[in-house]
């Protein structure tokens, strides 16, 4: 039975699967994937205080090399369906776009992956190498049940992974436009100055600990973490809250307390970056200001990877569909490609993110087959190599 | 009947007036001042949305000058009784000294007051000149229904004060310590900076408003409003809260709120210091930052009793009594003396108020008695004059 990737799509999206629900998803795709004759496993992860979750892991072939596609199924709530112009789970296709939530965010880059990796063990039903599949279910949740337990379960059985293509929605207008070869890291730590509680009209007798801070604050800020490198952005600090609580306008307040985040690029690790924003802070505080910092613990390093032969087969089949050279690039949030870069080099592209999370998420049914194409076509070259 | 300040100061802490209830105080009040010849009336004010609250006004004589002992009865809850050595509402002595919720905010003082006032009719019965109660019920609470409607309705039936002693409780540590000739003034504002959300891996699509309002503050804090005048302090701004509330550490926030609040001295009114506020956010804001700015309404300016004779008469009673040159401050919160400035010249002397508001409030008995015979040399040289 052919599928093509429109078909894969609409059966995709027709499944409930806001996160944590499978939602059918994934059976779906252990039935496509089991009749190309894949060997398919569905390992369900569960930990205190959080739900259970289903994943899927499917391999074709047991040679080397070992290509992985990776992806989620579960998709964010459609929030409020009345305000979508079509059913949000329907699969429905209106002006050459087919709508649906999940559609970009990445059902559809399931889809393609799927359609392409399909035709191309039609074509090549004896080639030298394995084409694998690992879909969580836990991506937009807590992610803790999802590709981080799916990978060590891997691993546990012995799986060993070359290359990764993750299928997020990686382009901001233009399909070809956007492939990410690294994600930034993510480091957040908290503030809290103290200060001792008083009358306003007997300053003297307290000490307001809001000047304090911003005392701190100015020195997390005012000079530039770094200036960038050569494939990512300078790396960014923003101050995302700062919190008194204290209604009373007569009363100097006892405490006050910032949290911060910074997006951090190649040059610096959790650890180093830590101790940066422990001497600026110890040097805005000079004797006088009273604080402690907590960082959080965080598994979002900065990684990249360079822009090789790998990445060259992604650019090369994405010029020859769409005529766009992409852009090689590191910004935009966390993904679960910082988990799977510990296991192989991981290179990130999927469909057109702009509607994604939104209303009425919808994708170009153009784009679905042109993405399946673009998939088709690294691994023709992936395996021919 | 004769009447010691320290038996009058017991039967007031007797009565449970905590604000806004009148507690029997007022009642007891009228009874010991009408017997002495005073005339007494009782005036309740309401306002929607506020307690209704009982007042005292009385007078003694027709004549001018009028000398006018200004205070309040209502005292502020005594928390949980069993912190208490011994019971708030009992009038008990101990050790030299008397407990009760009350004892120098400001029963204590309105004791001395009745006895010196009572002792100096005694002896003088025919003097030229008025002695006045004004007493609210209402000062430690809203402070709505009290002194200000007070004073409105005894300018309605025609009333003319000279001078005004309010008894609030002046002395930091020791009787005699400190006269509070004036007041500084007190205003509140509150700023919001206006970003635009978003999330922190795409800074460049949101607005952080976080350091714009430290440049605001910043602008606010960084030069002195002034350096104090000869008989006021350096006028002084606390910034007494800032909230965002954001409880996402990946989301950088629409807006950001902060209050502040400023002791002001003569060299402002509201309106000139609201200019000087305005002009510093504008300069700090430049064509950058998105910020309102609201100023509260305020009654509370800053006002001056010049040292002339009638604080003379005070510090010299003071001086033979206990010894001390008062110091002549305008130190500490607001009080209700800034309404009657309006009226006549005030000025604040009372008891030592190291326990006010606290547990085990409690006042020597030998204070009581010395406050008095200050309040009665004061009576007998401004009415030798």
């Amino acid at each position: 039975m052919e599928h093509s990737p429109l078909s894969l799509a609409q059966s995709l999206l027709r499944c409930p699967s806001v996160t944590p629900e499978e939602g059918g998803a994934l059976a779906f795709i252990e039935g496509v994937l089991k009749e190309a004759g894949f060997e398919v496993h569905r390992p369900v992860f569960s930990e205190p205080g959080t739900p259970d979750v289903e994943n899927l892991y499917a391999r074709y072939g047991k040679g080397e090399p070992y290509l992985l596609f990776a992806g989620h199924t579960d998709v964010v709530p459609p929030g409020d369906a009345a305000r979508w112009t079509y059913d949000p789970f329907g699969g429905e296709i209106h002006g050459g776009e087919l709508y649906g939530r999940g559609a970009v965010d990445m059902k559809g880059g399931i889809a393609c992956m799927m359609a392409a990796a399909l035709e191309f063990i039609r074509s090549n039903p004896d080639f030298k190498g394995s084409i694998g599949f690992l879909i969580t279910g836990d991506e937009e949740g807590p992610a803790v049940n999802g590709t981080v337990k799916l990978l060590e379960w891997a691993k546990g059985r012995g799986e060993r992974f070359d290359h990764c293509i993750l299928g997020e929605p990686t382009n901001p207008n233009q399909l070809g436009d956007m492939i990410k070869i690294g994600r930034r890291g993510s480091l957040t730590g908290r503030i809290v100055v103290e200060g001792k509680q008083g009358h306003v009209a007997y300053p003297h007798l307290a000490d307001n600990p809001i000047p304090g801070m911003m005392r701190l604050l100015d020195g997390l800020l005012k000079e530039p973490l770094d200036r960038g490198t050569d494939h990512f952005d300078a790396s960014n600090l923003e101050v995302t809250t700062i919190d008194v609580g204290n209604p009373a306008a007569n009363v100097i307040p006892a405490e006050v307390k910032a949290t911060f985040n910074i997006r951090f690029n190649d040059l610096w690790t959790p650890h180093s970056l830590e101790a940066e924003i422990e001497r600026r802070l110890r040097e805005a505080a000079g004797n006088t200001v009273r604080y402690t910092l907590t960082m959080e613990p965080t598994n979002a390093v900065a990684f990249l990877t360079p822009p090789n032969a790998f990445v060259g087969f992604i650019a090369d089949a994405i010029k020859t569909e769409t005529g766009s050279q992409p852009k090689l690039s590191t910004t935009g949030g966390t993904s679960d490609a910082r988990f799977i870069v510990k296991d192989c080099p991981v290179v990130e592209f999927g469909l057109v993110g702009q509607t994604m999370h939104q209303v009425d998420e919808r994708v170009a049914v153009a784009d679905l087959d042109r993405l399946a194409t673009i998939y088709r076509k690294v691994l023709d070259a992936y395996f021919a190599a």
